[in-house]
């Protein structure tokens, strides 16, 4: 290493179970953590509990400089393997420490039994020159390795487990220890700035701040179910501030928020700001938006009533939307959503009424009205409504989450 | 290799922007249809786009037998550097494919430009020896490679590219080649049970079935938000049936499904069956639970209406929750839980009426009141009440997820 870099970092999850499901809940959160601490994330990986596999990430993340952060496998059983990987790697022995080994006859004792089994005391095993994070809520220790300049934590895999231990500071001192160890790195948190955006696709976006960007910052775009948001990173924050004012000015209104607020978050505060209320009634999305809307702290100020009105006779009583209406146009219907918004505003006495009425599928859809058409009301305080329709392709799921993101955006739209 | 083994496989999912984000959308299904077609997944990693790191990525791949699959880093930027990693780390040239750069030509005159950049252009080049799946949506076309026993697959990351390759059969053709190369491999998709569950948590289900599940067995389970589900994967399907007659013996009624079913499908078929309906009267939940019933196709037999009743108001006017009641006990209440369920059973015109009303938080708690008390009402066909109180730890989407998930059993445990 000649000249200054980013301390390096690696998130490894050990367990079978986590392969095949979309189960790792560890991995991203450690990975944002170092990487909010200055370090450079250049790999995440979840490991199978195999032996050979075990030892072969050992020795990389023991041959590269930098920190390598391993979660799981340190429990009592046949196919916790990762302490005794790590030692392989290393070339160490693992001893018995005494310490720890009365820490687990004690607990043993606590479920009434006579005293910790052979395997149980597994977890007693420390490779020769780890250091132990004593594990407040259970059994197996943390141990943190070092060889050269690679630093190795070892954390264990249960989720409260393993809080605890970051609780504890476990991943301060390994942080501490790598950038002692590579007198070379640098922590370097790159200032980062965050965009979350409504009304764009990915595509239209990546299109329009293309050529923005600098190559030497990092673009991340993250998109999913009618969401979408950005966020930049650079060395120099100067730089960074100029960019994010080009992007923001080229991406006008669709800009919801700079400070990570969600679009629920602003419209809550726009809303409650002035003294104005919104009120849903839903049919597809079957009660999704009051849900979005009531998942922000404080949205009581502003949201006192909803409906799921998802037949037609619910529509009829509670909302007075007029049945030759439903007869004539169906309930999927520019003229439903419409009366659906304006009597819905009457119904939960709010001063804006959003309204959707939609084929969510898989049935239901015609050639006329396909599934995912969806119709959107917006009643304002003036008593004015206005209207959208859209097709949105997938699911159902994906049609009710596009949906209530699509709704939250016309009010937006409405509201700015 | 000496005796018979399950072909191996892993995936790599290339791109700096999916390492500090939880935006792996790949990893977690290419995982589970290589699990599904017979093939053991021992590996994921994500990796940034870093030219030694891929081409040790790389390295390992061809150093072992099976397959492994590799998504992203095949556009024309400057950090699409999977296809030269791959090149480097097999000792191949890369040439040019000039059936490729005609595409590429082509396309960048459909958007009016006069030929494809050098740039664009990379994307036609080909390690030597490998295999061009071509791409119909995008530029970047798929390539299959392979070295002794090793076959690498790189894809493109971009979802829809990725989605049109696997619909042609790219994932088939490398796993056909795989097992082709590996004459001791064997593809073998274990037999697999799935139970979902409901009204217990993740360690006492692990404490009851522990001594049901033979070691050889791969138990995974998956818990998160009041849910939770067991998957059991064993070589032998009779010896797997036997296990799964034990376990959910043992389990009970808390037993929801065996057929990949949730919670909501299957009280909505139930409901259905009888010829019954549901309504919902949500406070803290603000219409998580009618969103969750809305869920699931056909639930409009059995559901017609749900109320969010926020605010105080809400209850007396909607609902018929007499004012004193809330002065006396608070909205948070039992008497309140109760009176909602019985108020909303004839506001929503139902046989059942799940109620709900809780401190969702983060504000809101006092002592006697914490931040996670929920009370939970069931009003019967018969008129009368069931009521349950919970204490939930997280924070306000924890507290709200996990009340949603505790309403459906409450209603489970009344209905069978």
């Amino acid at each position: 290493m000649s000249s200054a870099h980013r301390l390096r970092a690696r998130v490894y999850c050990v367990g079978t179970e986590l392969l095949t499901n979309a189960s790792d809940r560890h991995g991203p959160s450690l990975a944002a953590r170092l990487d909010a601490a200055g370090l450079r994330v250049v790999e995440r990986r979840l490991l199978e509990d195999d032996r050979s596999l075990l030892e072969a990430a050992m020795e990389r993340a023991l041959a590269e400089p930098g920190l390598t952060v391993v979660t799981g496998g340190l429990g009592p059983t046949d196919d916790d393997l990762t302490r005794d990987a790590l030692a392989s790697a290393a070339g160490v022995e693992l001893h018995d420490d005494e310490r720890i080994a009365a820490g687990l006859h004690e607990r043993v004792k606590a479920w009434g039994r006579e005293e910790a089994s052979e395997r149980v005391l597994r977890q007693a095993q420390v490779p020769e020159g780890a250091t132990v994070l004593d594990n407040p809520v259970g059994s197996a220790p943390g141990l943190l390795f070092d060889k050269g300049a690679s630093v190795v934590l070892l954390l264990p895999g249960p989720p409260h487990e393993l809080a605890a231990l970051l609780d504890g500071g476990a991943l301060d001192r390994a942080i501490a220890r790598a950038d002692e160890l590579d007198p070379d790195a640098v922590l370097d948190a790159w200032p980062r700035r965050k965009l979350i955006l409504t009304g764009m696709g990915e595509s239209s976006l990546n299109e329009r701040i293309e050529s923005l960007v600098p190559d030497e910052m990092v673009l991340a775009i993250l998109a999913g179910q009618g969401r979408l948001s950005l966020e930049l990173k650079a060395r120099d924050a100067a730089v960074l501030d100029e960019t994010m004012t080009a992007v923001k000015k080229e991406l006008g209104r669709h800009v919801v928020s700079d400070d990570g607020r969600t679009l629920e978050e602003v419209l809550v505060a726009i809303l409650t700001e002035r003294f104005e209320s919104l009120g849903t009634v839903e049919s597809c999305t079957g009660g999704g938006i009051a849900a979005a809307i009531t998942s922000v702290p404080g949205s009581s100020e502003i949201f006192k009533r909803g409906l799921v009105t998802y037949s037609n006779d619910a529509k009829q009583q509670l909302l007075g939307v007029p049945a030759e209406l439903l007869a004539e146009h169906g309930a999927v219907s520019r003229p439903v959503a419409e009366a659906m918004a304006v009597g819905g505003r009457l119904a939960t006495e709010s001063d804006f009424c959003l309204s959707v009425t939609g084929i969510a599928g898989p049935g239901g859809g015609s050639e006329e009205k396909p599934v995912g058409l969806v119709h959107f009301g917006l009643s304002l305080p003036d008593g004015t409504v206005v209207h959208r329709e859209k097709v949105f392709e997938g699911d159902r799921g994906q049609v009710r989450a596009r949906s209530v993101a699509h709704a939250l955006d016309l009010l937006w739209w409405n509201l700015v």
